[in-house]
């Protein structure tokens, strides 16, 4: 079949809105109808060249929200109809990492995902017979795209999908940290370094937890405003202060956090994050992606003295057994994703939504075909 | 009164075994006549000028075991004929840190303590009118030394002091960072790096945990013998391999440890017991002291994909609440403490306790008064 997509033919250069080839689904994967896409600061990176297993031409874009609209052979967890989110961290319910009920990192796919392959170590996405690479096993920047069934998270039909497609990426990797993977608990004091669209996402989780206080940390105080009206209690621009900012927490906080979170992907800002932490307890999670190559650094002294330091990858959250309750959660009222959109707009205009985020002015623009 | 020490007069120097005075317990002190006390590498640490905190003149030792002699007013808790271990982590039980209920780390007299004085800023300790120094708020290279209340663990009085005074330190340290800090499972993978005595006590709690598999490593294949015998399952020496010690282990592992420790100090070697553990779930327990001024560092990629770095001290054990029970599972056989003790002397000879670190041949020295 045909289909229109976004095409990132090479590294730094604008998508390409052209009609593609698409192959219809192989067994045990299915073909899904993307309704809309948000666009995330991981396809930027990725179309930027920076990131090291970037690999083109490919269909990018994570954050999709679509309709089943054909299934291969084999599939019985999703028939033609059933509204669904493509999930970049897959849940196969098998593997060694499934089975573990310690971690949501699936790794029944990983080799040939990290490669742009389908399982079969094929593409569904070609041009003029030469291979388009798939893009985090999702590729949602395509009108119709082809998924593995294991990374379809079924949710609730009633869910707007221009919505609860940010459900695929950013907002439930910030909440998902605060309650999966850091399990806050009721009155912790929690900081929150960066304030797009995940650290936004960890206010709400924080919230969610009824944390006692909210710090976020941002050097853009325009993003104040949005950070307050999610839940935020303490506003800090690191410029204000001459003193390192984990001293200014430290400071502000009798302590230091009892949670912090790095949502960034600076690893100077993943030392402070641990740093501001609170001796003999604190915990420091790291959700943003650093460069390839960058390292973080401590002094041992401090996870001596009782600071954790973990991550988290998409919250912790196994999607299709969890992220379909995060669906229901919005509907319920429980999680806001309206004031995480800043712009929506035709696939034509893609590239506009780059040009935002490069700009600052975007949390997340939302793709509707 | 007087009491016969060995004095570190000076960094880099041998201790002096000298007559010295003391001074009775003040308001919340006790007296305590030590009976016996390790001579751990900590001590070394100070004695070598290393450690940036270490203070002189000063009265080392931190692994004691002893009896009160006389109580200050209003102590409470303990009276002459107690048998009792010092403290260098105290349980005051009123601070933050007591009562968060998230770490041993007392904190109430933590300054003071840290200059080497008593609570309230003198010391105890002279020479001919001069101030000796307090360390780590122990100083059991004394045959009589003066502690805060809230630094000492009443015990059994069963058990006998010469083997005892090892859980002041390096043995808890041990098996409190499995049980404690890392709460190892029954069934899980370990690997501790470093087999001196809180490394081969690491073994014993990963054994008291009922880890599936215990993987030591260490450099000296002579100490492989007696961790063999503690529990240790595989023992691996990096300098038959050539591949990274981390790749090693995973590849002996199936993934990688589902926890480690270090108990060596060596910052490269903290990377690596983070990096050998397993994606999505491996936990690192940095016991170790390193040397002042050097760092950890890793990719944050090891941590968003799941694993955890920490610390412990004392094993997360607190004192005075828990201590107690360590004895008691001495005295039942849970645990082993014989063949920790590598030779034992009088204090006359305690130089040649240091001299036996150095040269590798002592896991723990013990003296007797």
């Amino acid at each position: 079949m045909k289909t229109r997509a976004a095409i990132a033919w090479e590294a730094g250069k604008p998508l390409a809105i052209e009609e593609i080839d698409l192959a219809g689904p192989k067994a045990g994967e299915v073909l899904v109808r993307i309704v809309a896409t948000g666009v995330c600061h991981t396809d930027a990176y990725t179309l930027s060249g920076k990131d090291p297993e970037g690999i083109f031409p490919a269909i990018l874009g994570h954050e999709g929200g679509g309709v089943v609209e054909e299934v291969g052979a084999g599939v019985t967890t999703v028939q033609p109809g059933d509204h669904v989110i493509p999930l970049y961290v897959p849940e196969c319910g098998e593997c060694k990492f499934c089975k573990s009920g310690k971690t949501n990192l699936c790794q029944a796919v990983r080799s040939t995902q990290g490669k742009g392959l389908m399982p079969d170590s094929s593409t569904r996405f070609s041009k003029d017979g030469n291979s388009i690479y798939h893009y985090m096993g999702t590729s949602t920047f395509s009108e119709y795209t082809v998924v593995p069934e294991i990374a379809l998270a079924k949710i609730n039909p009633a869910a707007p999908l221009e919505k609860v497609c940010l459900l695929g990426c950013g907002i439930t990797t910030g909440i998902g940290a605060v309650l999966n993977t850091a399990k806050v608990e009721a009155g912790a004091t929690v900081v929150v370094f960066g304030l797009g669209g995940v650290g936004l996402s960890v206010v709400q989780g924080a919230v969610m937890a009824q944390a006692g206080r909210i710090v976020v940390v941002d050097i853009n105080p325009d993003k104040f405003e949005l950070a307050t009206q999610l839940g935020a209690t303490d506003c800090i621009n690191p410029k204000d202060y001459d003193d390192p900012i984990q001293q200014v927490i430290i400071d502000l906080t009798d302590g230091g956090a009892d949670y912090s979170f790095e949502c960034v992907g600076n690893v100077e800002l993943m030392r402070a994050a641990l740093e501001c932490c609170h001796k003999g307890w604190g915990e420091s999670t790291i959700i943003g992606v650093a460069e390839g190559g960058k390292e973080i650094s401590t002094r041992p002294f401090q996870l001596v003295t009782g600071r954790v330091w973990r991550g988290s990858a998409f919250g912790g959250v196994k999607g299709r057994s969890q992220l379909p309750d995060f669906v229901d959660r919005f509907l319920a009222g429980d999680i806001q994703i309206d004031p995480m959109i800043t712009q929506t707009m035709a696939l034509d205009e893609i590239n506009t939504a780059f040009d935002l985020m490069h700009a600052g002015q975007s949390i997340r623009s939302v793709v509707l075909y």
